[in-house]
């Protein structure tokens, strides 16, 4: 099987994201990176590009002109990864689309909401896919969670707790200089209007709406900018209700000392919970009411189909971020083979333009709701 | 050092917390035991009252008749525990302040706020203490996180994150004709208009009041009675606004399968985070901002003084429920010895009429958002 | 029901477990403390014991006076608690076995071998009963984890690991001049030949033991004695052969930093496996092979008669090694009252002579085997 | 850079672990996998090579054509990886040697000791590097528990317990037709006369050297074939004693139900204690005695520099089992361009012959010593 010729921009030194994608689309073998238009300037992008072992020729000044002359190759990319800040995701994704290559592209979807409904038509126009790699969802036991609770496992949910606090900016690290992460993530010019709740939040969220298969109706935030001189909010509590009834609550933070990535999700029904943690994400906590807590892992004997799917070695043998995030690029390899192979690809569980619309969504209404002291506010 | 002669009220078969506080009431060997109007009727009040050892002519048939007896024995009771359900702690702590009796009584304060303030008052006028059974603030390292909070160890705090989920009430256990606790603590005549929020939730947030030294100034709930015709909440919702500047959420619940007795506390501030959790009472996760996380234990090299001077047994040696109880006793036992002496009793650290009007101006306001669409509410 | 009346050798100022003793005869209201030999000297037992709210003419300067005495009055004692050091054990329990008193003796049995014996024939020869306080056979979780074996749920057993690994003599403590409980732990004058062997080594095998219902039959021991000058083992490596083909491995030790009381215990059969920490005692791991592992609960769904029968509290409301060590007073209590009624007493779960002589005879071997290079030695 | 040019030999279909290398060799980007002796019949290895998009022409029916044919090409592989059972190391790893193409092997070295040393002369004399697959030396946590050590941060050592259970052989699964990896592994012909103790218990007793930096100097080993039918051991109990004065306890088996792959590691020294398990890989503990606990994170404020070393993500954003394979991997990428360049490459955390003769030895040593009673013996 060939692998799929790939591009990226973004990516470069200084870039947390980027080196993710690499490994991710190099896991399993599917991928192979030829081009990239790596950093803001031509120079920086040749130096990361042959890093990387690209071709001078390949090693692009800017998103148009790769876009642009790959397009014009006959072994041109057919995908391209898109990890730059949140406010440079639209434009380079509507010139890949537009030529018909296939996009796959960090989250959240924009940094605007203009952005996003321009984006959104782009992809609606277009033949090629878009993919947002909301990762977490790509965690075997989360897959799982999903398939559990939609064959009924837990009966109607009834309470949906989510949470993702960090603490990498209890300080003000986007003042000291060295930090580019935390300059750009929590400058409303790149990241878009919301800092913890748009970095962090919306990964909770979506984890939240993709597990239960149940979307966010409404909410009443509470967003907090705790840090002094901080220009976006760097906490969030949240009220959730969802259209199929449950009832919740979403924390994000980057304010909570002692939380690396504390991603966690309990879901609870007329007939049993679930509980997760990013953390330790190989292992599911099913309790059906009225009996023993079971621990369910990755690869062992409470494992099913869903998370088999995903899975690529026994049990114990703990899989983490890396893998979870490979997943998502193995759905996008497999679309897109569909895809060019005149076949339907299956999207089902692939996060796409909905999901990012989703989340885009989700971000304004915390923010309008905030600002109303908490009003609820319909997504 | 004598015993304190000690009567209950309530505590008879089928009750939960009366053995609880009678365990409680002897683990330091401080009081006894030696009166009791157990049940509702003289009958059965006398078979559990012999059950316990009590003399006979010591059983009473109500708690008017035992006040009234016990205060002209020579003998007679120093301090009597309220264990009846929410609609009967008023009347009998007033009967017994009344005649001088110390009072130890159950949480909450009382069923409806005009108990409350009527018990107030006769607290106020009344020689005698009254001391409530917020029991949780008797675990060691929870004294231990509240002294290093007041000690600025975690700078001025942000976030309060404080939970109490249970399973217990899933289905209508209240249905069922054989479940007399589910019964009355469902039943507004008899626990008040609040259901989980009151029963459990009011631990919770006494638990971040004591814990933080801050008191909620205002909150924005959402309730909900998830189990068919259940006529109190079973779920709560809460975000909280703190008078010193932290902001937080509560979650309670009795119907979230697989949580037990989930009572939990996350604080974070400026310089650091603490994070608590009552079913490994003994553990406290301490991390200062930009160091490793550290485990303080109950009797270990991090427990502090005020962690070891309610604490039994060294590290490694768990102390439960029950110690933590039972330090509420202890308590009690030396604040009663110091009002019998004519001095001043140290209240500090006991929970009482104050954390109980707290409580209930918690529980009213939590309703009275929840009718009100989550509307924030000043306590 | 009337208390029993209870007498204490040894547990004044200094001592640890005395004091664990009282609260355990306590807890559940079935001993009243009225008489003891609490110090070595007159004085100092006289202000321990009115410290205890013993009257003066039952505090007494010697077990020899006590036991003589207490014999004598109609009200004496029915039963005493020796919480001596080793060497201190077979004298009192034989002056009070001879004249009709029960003992509650802790552990282990004696400091020598000799003792021991001269014991066990006093024993034999009494009408009194005699427990021993293995206490960690008293937590609910380990009672059922012994009726799960026998009842099968294991299958023929495997493979028993036990370990008791702590870390209070890492350093020379008992060099210090000011740690008493140090000093004579490590001096076997007082301890007898076995160090951290006797003092929880005897506990791990007892426990190991005790759930299983199989004893070992040889073992292979390598102690160590890490500390400079210590005149004792600090750490121990034993292998186990039991009499019904399990094998096992055995570590203790007092040198491993960390490590505050952690005796754990995994036993494994061809059917399925068991795990219990006795810093988390609340829980019980289950894991029928093939099948995702479950936690059982103490309280919990997942509890069962054995463990039931030993619960104070609903499941959460974790009960700790004080309701453990009280598990063992209860079943002492119900045993007295049974032989005091003139009935046969139920012993099958109290730990008595038998487990005290299978205690020394552990010490023993591993002390021989040690010496011999890890040579097998035959118990 | 230049990708390496790798080749396979075994991790055809039904294989596991060589899908395991090829993810390791992939994740950082520094081989391509270019030709494969990947079965045992030239079709097969034609059917999985093309699969893996190997060209048809480099698809080789045996390892001695596949060595011959690439040492023959311009373009011929630089480096192979060995991932045959264990009797088919040798005979490849030889041949490749012998033709200056660097092996990377999997463990143990080889079936008999007879092989291992004939490979181990082979070795000596080749140009090439030979490196061994002892992949939990790569885990992040680990190589900053090996420096820790040797900074001396735990002081002299003293105890070192070290584990590794798992379940997967409790039933007779290589009698069933349909388990290769139970056949092979529980085959003496295959595995080399250990089963449990070669297959897993070599990766304990590697892991212990590495982190100590010292050598297991003698033995005491009970090993059982508890599974009736069983042609080698599945469960084994071993004393150790180190060279550098430490003593301690392997425990491995293959028929402990509840155990997935529990390798865990727990040192402790006259300063202090380390605790780390396999499989929650980014945690690992650390007491200075006398303080609390630490949790120190890979990724976190209490990463150090051998860790940081190996690390691809921040603190929280868990790496796993393929990482940890694919760091050594990466050592072996640069020792081979190093090699290549005509530097002397750094082995220093790199397991090769010397480690794998090492457990070859351990494994003859814990048969001989099994045999003998568990006496002890010499490596």
């Amino acid at each position: 099987m060939k692998k799929i010729r790939l591009g990226m921009v973004g990516g470069g030194k200084d870039a947390f994201i980027g080196g993710v994608h690499r490994i991710a689309a190099r896991i399993d073998g599917q991928f192979d990176l030829v081009a990239g238009a790596l950093s803001s300037t031509p120079e920086k992008s040749r130096d990361s590009g042959q890093a990387l072992g690209l071709a001078a020729d390949r090693c692009y000044g800017s998103y148009e002109e790769m876009a642009e002359a790959e397009a014009n190759r006959d072994d041109g990319i057919q995908a391209v990864s898109i990890v730059t800040p949140n406010h440079m995701h639209a434009g380079p994704a509507m010139a890949f689309l537009r030529r018909g290559i296939h996009v796959i592209c960090d989250k959240p979807l924009t940094a605007t909401m203009d952005q996003a409904e321009e984006l959104a038509k782009a992809i609606h126009d277009a033949k090629a896919l878009f993919i947002l790699t909301h990762n977490y969802t790509g965690y075997p036991m989360i897959r799982q969670a999903r398939a559990m609770i939609a064959a009924g496992d837990l009966g109607e949910l009834r309470v949906v707790q989510v949470e993702y606090p960090q603490d990498w900016l209890t300080e003000a690290a986007e003042q000291t200089g060295d930090n580019k992460q935390a300059e750009w993530r929590t400058d409303p010019e790149r990241s878009g209007a919301g800092g913890c709740i748009g970095d962090i939040g919306t990964h909770a969220h979506n984890l939240a709406c993709f597990v239960t298969s149940q979307k966010v109706q409404s909410l009443a935030a509470d967003l907090q900018s705790f840090v002094p001189g901080r220009k976006v909010d760097d906490n969030a509590h949240i009220l959730l209700r969802f259209d199929g009834g449950a009832r919740g609550m979403l924390w994000s933070s980057q304010v909570a000392p002692g939380n690396e990535n504390g991603l966690r999700l309990r879901i609870y029904g007329e007939k049993g919970g679930l509980e997760w943690a990013q953390e330790d994400p190989n292992y599911l906590w099913f309790t059906p009411f009225g009996e023993p807590k079971r621990l369910l892992t990755r690869g062992g004997s409470g494992a099913q189909d869903a998370a088999n799917a995903v899975t690529r070695t026994p049990g114990g043998h703990p899989e983490g971020y890396l893998e979870g995030f490979a997943n998502i690029y193995a759905g996008a390899a497999d679309a897109i083979r569909a895809a060019e192979a005149g076949e339907s690809p299956d999207l089902s569980l692939l996060p796409g333009v909905d999901a990012g619309l989703d989340g885009m969504r989700f971000i304004a209404a915390a923010i309008k709701s905030s600002r109303d002291d908490a009003a609820w506010v319909t997504l």
